[in-house]
């Protein structure tokens, strides 16, 4: 019997692509046996026939089954010497329990809520290259392209750690180190800090690739409902990892008074994912933990990747130089070192003064689509709705009545050309089943209020349908 | 007591900081104690005042300790808060065990043998700058810049696949990940296969950067003498780790008939670094491990690092597709992804043959130098000394007479301007305290025969001085 899932974010032709490899690899399926014709298999699965033919078609790329003419498809032998020395990759390999599909790239999704990321039509593109073409006259070009350092580009390093002193950021027993983008960061940090059985305080719900990171490294994970921070310290963590400013999935802000309880708190190191704080659309901008801590506990991230450009992956770490020092380790053993001809663009790209004009064309068109969520989520979603407020970033939360089920209605969504990530992807140990994110920095004004529109339409139908679950 | 060792890699002065840091954080220097004067301690220590003063200028550009002109240095009070809930960051980061040091910049160096790393005089500049404006005017511009898959630039990708398939590298079930250099792709290759514990073949002596990551992820390193295939199996090793091609530290190339023993072995999955593969400067090429392979046990890592720029970091692995995809889930954990830009330029410096015109002048130098080091090796190094004769890569293997240290002869090597990287740094269960790594890619032949000639009167100086031991 073939089970494939329908709410799963693999495609269901490579779902039965893995069953048919799966079942020729244990032998179940041998060598010269038909596999059922598309016409058949659609029929008893209630699938379309090309999604067959797809499954299909990659299994005979990849030499698990030859097609005939005329005769149907068959399990193909598999080649001479396998049996000899075959690693058999799936039980060597173990489960992965990662996510995938963060993408957000659906065929025929017209409009995808589902990628934190900035439009790249706002991308300043002839800034880029005349940064890119004074780059390539730097008498220090070939030093850039040569083998560096762990730490970092060193100019990009001093001009950063500078920066940061001038904020009151740093202090005099602080230091830097450059890391491929924030997820980096995080992945560093956890190899450094992080040892099997550790407590670590994140929100819930929190962004997958930190919690599945912490996961994976063993760490007994702590959901801290976003902004509770008086809930973190009868847990006793070890770490606390909390994004203040407009946090992911959320959008929420952490108030000035939850900051400091939060550097009240005895004994934890506190990681700051400050991803997104030059994102403010509105309000007040609130000194970042770092900046508060006087005890140099606290370990800030910020990145590149959101205010310029992701495809360069460019962020970078403050803390105390033990730390600092640790994670250059760390980093050597990754990958030795950033890329440092991107380094030494986006280094160019700031101090020549266009990374803060292109941040102002980000923040005039970060406001208007904030507006513009706001405005749509308060038109379209069905009655019990409720959605967070941000203040910036590029996130917004929405929680539909507790009945409808945001996984489930995912597919609806997709069919109506709008794609999103479902509550339960960002899940500790809270339920979100009800929940998703809307990510809104990437799309058009006019994009978001259709794009909300439809889902609107889509919940409200649902709603509609089952009235009797409404009433409850 | 103070307590410092010329011969690590660590610079006396930042010792010495280490030292009166670890002091004052312990609570044995107090606040308002007064250090040594420079001169009092110098005088001690038996080193230079200069080597004192830069201690305690980092040490007050630290905060440690402020100096008084004319009363001497005093340990500062510490900040206020710092008792109530600082962290005691040497008790909370694990012992770090990891090398530093292979960056070879050790101030008053004229020539350094210590990096595998090509000539940055060799870079072809205006080839690369003319790469990077044709890149910039790629219609796929914003999409480089934007966030990427895991995988890789897909037209990098495709372009690597197809011309690993040509070569018969890659077979139907292979797939392809981009990584960032070939320490990326040991680091998330060691992530997806190796569980603490694991039995791990690999080379003795080996690259410092494998071993410790393999160490680090609880692997159980089985040490195989270079070229001793036949040690292998009865290790019953998980996996097995092989440089073929110019081994570094060795130089040496694994033969047809080792490379044929090797795929027999049973059950073992093979992880081919074929880094230095590219450059081959005389003697026929001999066919990879993953072409001979007809099992699809063997994954292959290569790099555009050493053929091209280092400080892009971009290499690549080809392995089985189920194996693929569990690397691409870890690089989305570790990083998303890597550089697009540095991808895009890359494929461009290959694709227009500009990379094939730069490998020919890397093969020429290189043959060049080889030549350079062999010639000087069997001039100038003392009696009684062997080396390896490498056909390409980067890397010579020097054993000097049994009884005389290159650890403890380093110190002396750098005080007459040449650097290298002693024998115990890629030790595996050996000990090659009489060996030394020379890299001589990054070197012209003067300096390479300069540099050994200085290293020769060193040895021999150490070798007239203990005549007793030249006798036993």
């Amino acid at each position: 019997m073939i089970r494939l899932d329908a709410n799963s974010d693999i495609p269901l032709y490579r779902q039965l692509y893995q069953y048919f490899a799966g079942e020729i690899e244990a032998g179940r399926l041998e060598a010269g046996e038909r596999l059922p014709a598309t016409r058949e298999l659609a029929g008893q699965l209630g699938l379309n026939r090309t999604t067959i033919a797809a499954a299909y078609e990659l299994l005979e790329s990849d030499g698990w089954i030859s097609g005939e003419v005329g005769r149907g498809s068959f399990v193909r032998q598999r080649r001479a010497g396998t049996s000899r020395k075959s690693i058999i990759w799936n039980e060597l390999l173990p489960s992965a329990g990662s996510f995938r599909g963060s993408s957000g790239h659906t065929a025929g999704t017209l409009i995808s809520f589902a990628t934190s990321r900035p439009s790249e039509q706002l991308f300043p593109l002839e800034e880029f290259r005349q940064t890119c073409r004074e780059t390539l006259e730097d008498p220090g070009l070939a030093g850039m392209l040569q083998l560096g350092s762990p730490g970092g580009y060193e100019p990009l390093r001093r001009h950063l750690l500078e920066e940061a002193r001038t904020e009151g950021v740093a202090g005099p027993n602080d230091d830097i180190i450059i890391t491929n983008g924030c997820q980096q960061a995080l992945d560093l940090l956890c190899r450094v800090l992080v040892r099997p059985g550790d407590p670590v305080a994140i929100e819930d719900p929190v962004y997958p690739g930190l919690k599945n990171l912490f996961s994976q490294a063993g760490a007994q994970l702590i959901g801290i409902p976003v902004g509770q921070v008086d809930q973190i310290q009868r847990h006793r963590p070890k770490l606390v990892v909390v994004t203040p400013n407009f946090h992911n999935p959320t959008g929420e802000t952490l108030s000035l008074a939850a900051r400091r309880e939060l550097l009240r708190l005895p004994g934890a190191v506190i990681i700051e994912n400050d991803i997104y704080g030059a994102l403010r659309y509105e309000g007040q901008a609130l000194p970042t933990l770092k900046q508060l801590d006087e005890t140099g506990g606290t370990i800030l991230i910020r990145s590149f990747s959101k205010i310029a450009f992701p495809g360069l992956r460019v962020g970078w770490v403050i803390g105390p130089r033990p730390v600092i020092q640790r994670l250059m380790d760390a980093k050597q053993l990754t990958d030795l070192h950033t890329d440092q001809f991107s380094q030494a663009v986006l280094l160019r790209f700031q101090e020549s003064g266009r990374l803060a004009e292109h941040q102002k064309s980000m923040l005039f068109a970060g406001a208007e689509r904030l507006r513009a969520i706001l405005r749509a989520c308060g038109q379209f979603l069905p009655a019990g709705s409720t959605f967070s407020r941000p203040q910036g970033g590029m996130n917004l939360w929405v929680q539909l009545p507790e009945f409808l089920d945001a996984g489930e209605l995912l597919a609806r969504s997709q069919a109506s050309g709008v794609n999103y990530l479902p509550g339960k992807h960002f899940s500790v140990s809270r339920n979100w089943s009800n929940a998703l994110r809307l990510s809104f920095a990437g799309l058009s004004t006019l994009q978001i209020e259709q794009g909300v529109s439809l889902l609107g339409e889509v919940f409200s139908g649902e709603m509609a349908a089952q009235p009797a679950l409404a009433m409850v």
